[in-house]
C-alpha cells in the first residue's frame, strides 16, 4: 500500500501554492492543516512546508520591477521575486506558532539550497540538510520558501514557472537520498489529477493513482496541479507526490513509480488535448531524408516549434505530416518553400496549415492491451470525427482532429474507456 | 575644510530613506543622483547606496503580520520585515544600470552583516568588507539593504527605527578602520538640520555644521533626519555625516567631531522641545537621600519614565522636582504615597503633576561662554513666561514652561541666540 504509517524517521514535505496563502485567513486556515497532520501520526513526525508567495505578489513584484526598469535584469529580477515567498514564509511560521506549533522559517541563504547560475530558470544542486536537521532539533516545522535558490557565488536565483514544487520535490528527494522516509504532498485549489480536464469535459474523474509516466505523458492536466520539472524529480528519486486540496479533506491523487497491485490498472487513465496548433502537409518529397531532415533544419532556424511528425514513404517519394505550435502558417510556407528553392528540390506539393487540436489518450496499461487504437478510431469516427493525423508512444496514441471537435472528441474518447463518474 | 576631494580610496555611502524610494518615480531620480555623485568626482570611486524599505512598505508588512497574529514574535517579524529594503535595494540596483552604472543589490546575508541576537533591535557586531571590496571589482556601486542583519547563528535580524542610517554609517566606519576615506551622506526628505524645528518656529534657520555633541543634545531635531544610535555609531569612529534633501540640490548640514576652525562658533546652535511632560513636587522630604532613592526605585517598579530630576536641600529637608514622560499622573501619585506609607514616612507633600514642555538650548560654544543661563531667564521672563524648573549640562540649558508655552519660548531664545534667518 501507497499509504503507510508515518515513522520517526519520517520527514513529511508539504508543498502549499499562491492561492493556499493568498490571504492571512488562508495563512492561518494553512496552519490549521499543517497542525493537524502533525497531530493525527506518530509523536515526533517532521514537516518541512514549502510555500509559495501569496496570490498574485510575483505578478505584481514583476509588474513592479517594469514601472522602474523596462529591461529589469534577470539577477535583480531574482532578488526582487525571492522577497514573495520570504513574507508568506514568516506569515505561516507566526500563524503555526499561533496554534502551538514549534515552526522556524528558511529561506534559501540559510537552508543552504545551492543552484545553477541561470537566473530566472535555475536548477537545484544540491540541499545542506545538516542545516534542516538543526532546525529540527527544536522544531516540527520549517517553513521553507520556495521557488528559490542560491548559487555558490551567494547570488539569489529563481527555479521558473511552478519553482515551488520543484523546491518540495528537491527537499523530500534529498531526504530520501540519506534515507530518510519521505512523501511530498502538493497542496492548491485543485482536488486532485483527473482523468480529463474537469472544465471542459463534464463527468471527468478524479484518479486515485496515476503514474509518474502517465502523468508526464498528461501534463498540461496537471499543469495547474504540479508542474512537470518536479515530476521528472520525482520520478527520478522515487519520491512519491500526493496532490490534494487545499481547501477540503476530500482525498486527492497519489502519483507514484508503479500502481499498487491490488488496483486493477485500466488501459486509458486520462485523455488531454493539446488545442491551437495547425496540420501541414508535404507531399511527393523526392530523396532518402536529406530533404526532410533540410526542411526541419530550416524550420528550427526559423524559430518553428514542431510537435507531431509523421511520415509515409511510397517508393522513392515520402509524404510529411506536422504540426506547429502556436505556428505561423505563413513563415512555414515560406521556409519550406525558400528551402525547395535554394535546394534545386522539385516536384514537392506543400498544403497550407489547418487548424487541429491534438488529442492524446494516456496509460500505463496500454503497453500490454491490443486494440486501442481501433477503439480510439472508431469511437471518434462513430461520431463522424475525422482523423487527420495520429502519433503513437508505449502509453500514448495521439490523434489530431479539427480544433472545434477538440472536446466532443475528448468526451468520446473518455466514455469509451470509462473514465467518467458512473 | 571638511568636503575634501573623493580620492581613488574613497568610499561614498549613501543612504536613502523611505519617503526617497516611495515610487518607481522616485528610485529612478535618486539613481540619477546617484550616477550624478559617481561622475562629478574622481574617476573610480566606489560608492555604497544603503535603502530602506518604500515608502510605508514597513508599516504594511507590519499591519500583514498583525492581520495573521495577534502576536507574530520577534524572530518571523523580521524574517517579514526584510522583504522590504530587499525590494527596493533590487529596484535601485535596475535604475542604476538602466543609467549605465554597473550596480548590483546585496543583502545582509550576502554582504555579511553580522548583528546581535536581539530581534527588531539588534546591533551591529561586524561587517565582511572582503565581500564588498569583491563587489567593487565588478562594480561602482552596491546597492545595500539597509535596516538588516544577521546573528551568528544565520537567523536574519532588523535594527529597529532609524535601523537604515546605522546601516549606513556601519558601513562608513568599517571602511574607516581599514583606512578608506569615506564619507557618509544620509539623503531624506528634510534639507538638513535646523536651528529649531522649522515647522514650529518660522524663521528657523538650516544649519551647515553641527557637533556630534550638539546632534545627540538636540535629538529631536533630528529625529526625522538621523537616528540617534547612528550620531552616536557615527561620533565612536569619527565618521563625517551629511544630511541633505533628495528632492533638491540645496547644501545640507554636515555633523562633524569639531567645526572647521575658521567658521566662528555660536554658543547656541539649536533650540529643541519635548513636549508632554508632567511635573511633580515632593515638598519636605526627611533623611540624607534614603527616601529619595526609595521614592525612584518605587517610581522606576511602577514604569514610570522620568526626565528631569531636580532636588534642593534645607538643613536635613529635601525638596524634590521631577518630569515624567507622557506619564500617568494617578500612578505617580499613587506610588508616591504608598512608599511613604509603607516605610513610615511623615510630613512630605506631594503636588500633583502639571503638564509642561522642556525647552532646551544647546551649544558647544556655552561650555566657554558665560551668562548664558541669564539670558534664558530674561528672554522668557520679558515675555511673562514662568520657569518652573531648570537643568544643565555642559552644552546643554533647559528649562520647564508650561506646556502652552512651549513654541513661544523656543521662538524667544531663538531670537535670543540669533538662530532665525535675517
Amino acid at each position: 500500500m501507497i499509504e503507510r504509517q508515518d515513522s520517526a524517521n519520517t520527514l513529511v514535505v508539504q508543498k502549499y501554492g499562491g492561492s493556499s496563502v493568498a490571504t492571512p485567513e488562508k495563512i492561518k486556515h494553512v496552519a490549521t492543516r499543517v497542525n493537524k497532520r502533525l497531530t493525527s501520526g506518530l509523536l515526533g513526525v517532521k514537516m518541512a512546508v514549502v510555500v509559495s508567495a501569496m496570490g498574485k505578489a510575483t505578478d505584481e513584484l514583476i509588474a513592479l520591477a517594469k514601472d522602474v526598469s523596462p529591461n529589469p535584469g534577470a539577477r535583480e529580477l531574482d532578488v526582487l521575486l525571492a522577497t514573495g515567498e520570504q513574507v508568506s514564509a514568516a506569515l505561516l511560521t507566526m500563524a503555526l506558532r499561533d496554534v502551538g506549533v514549534a515552526a522556524v522559517s528558511r529561506n534559501a541563504f540559510q537552508l543552504g539550497i545551492k543552484t545553477s547560475r541561470e537566473h530566472s530558470n535555475a536548477r537545484i544542486q544540491d540541499i545542506d540538510f545538516s542545516l534542516l536537521r538543526r532546525d529540527f532539533r527544536d522544531n516540527s516545522v520549517v517553513v521553507i520558501t520556495g521557488f528559490q535558490g542560491v548559487t555558490p557565488d551567494g547570488d539569489l536565483t529563481t527555479l521558473g514557472r511552478g519553482g515551488s514544487d520543484t523546491s518540495a520535490v528537491a527537499i523530500a528527494a534529498k531526504a530520501a537520498s540519506i534515507g530518510m522516509e519521505t512523501v511530498c504532498e502538493i497542496y492548491s485549489d485543485v482536488p486532485g489529477i483527473f482523468t480529463c480536464d474537469p472544465n471542459k469535459t463534464p463527468g471527468a474523474r478524479k484518479l486515485d493513482y496515476i503514474t509518474f509516466e502517465e502523468m508526464l505523458e498528461l501534463a498540461s492536466l496537471g499543469a495547474k496541479v504540479l508542474h512537470t520539472r518536479a515530476v521528472e524529480l520525482a520520478r527520478k528519486y522515487g519520491v512519491t507526490l500526493y496532490c490534494a486540496s487545499t481547501f477540503s479533506e476530500e482525498r486527492g491523487t497519489y502519483v507514484v513509480k508503479e500502481l499498487p497491485k491490488w488496483l486493477e490498472g485500466s488501459i486509458v487513465t486520462g485523455v488531454t488535448v493539446a488545442r491551437d496548433q495547425m496540420k501541414f502537409v508535404v507531399k511527393r518529397i523526392p530523396g532518402e531524408g536529406d530533404v526532410l531532415t533540410g526542411v526541419f533544419q530550416a524550420l528550427a532556424l526559423a524559430g518553428v516549434n514542431i510537435d507531431m511528425i509523421a511520415t509515409a514513404s511510397d517508393e522513392d517519394l515520402s509524404f510529411l505530416t506536422f504540426t506547429v505550435l502556436d505556428g505561423d502558417a505563413e513563415t512555414v510556407m515560406k521556409t519550406i518553400r525558400v528551402y525547395m528553392e535554394e535546394n534545386g528540390v522539385e516536384g514537392c506539393a506543400v498544403e497550407s496549415g489547418v487548424p487541429v487540436a491534438k488529442v492524446s489518450a494516456v496509460g500505463d496499461g496500454m503497453n500490454a492491451a491490443t486494440g486501442v487504437a481501433g477503439r480510439v478510431f472508431s469511437a471518434l469516427r462513430r461520431r463522424s470525427i475525422e482523423i487527420r493525423g495520429i502519433s503513437t508512444s508505449d502509453i500514448n496514441i495521439s490523434v489530431l482532429v479539427d480544433g472545434a471537435k477538440a472536446d466532443e472528441a475528448v468526451s468520446l474518447l473518455a466514455e469509451e474507456f470509462e473514465l467518467k463518474n458512473p
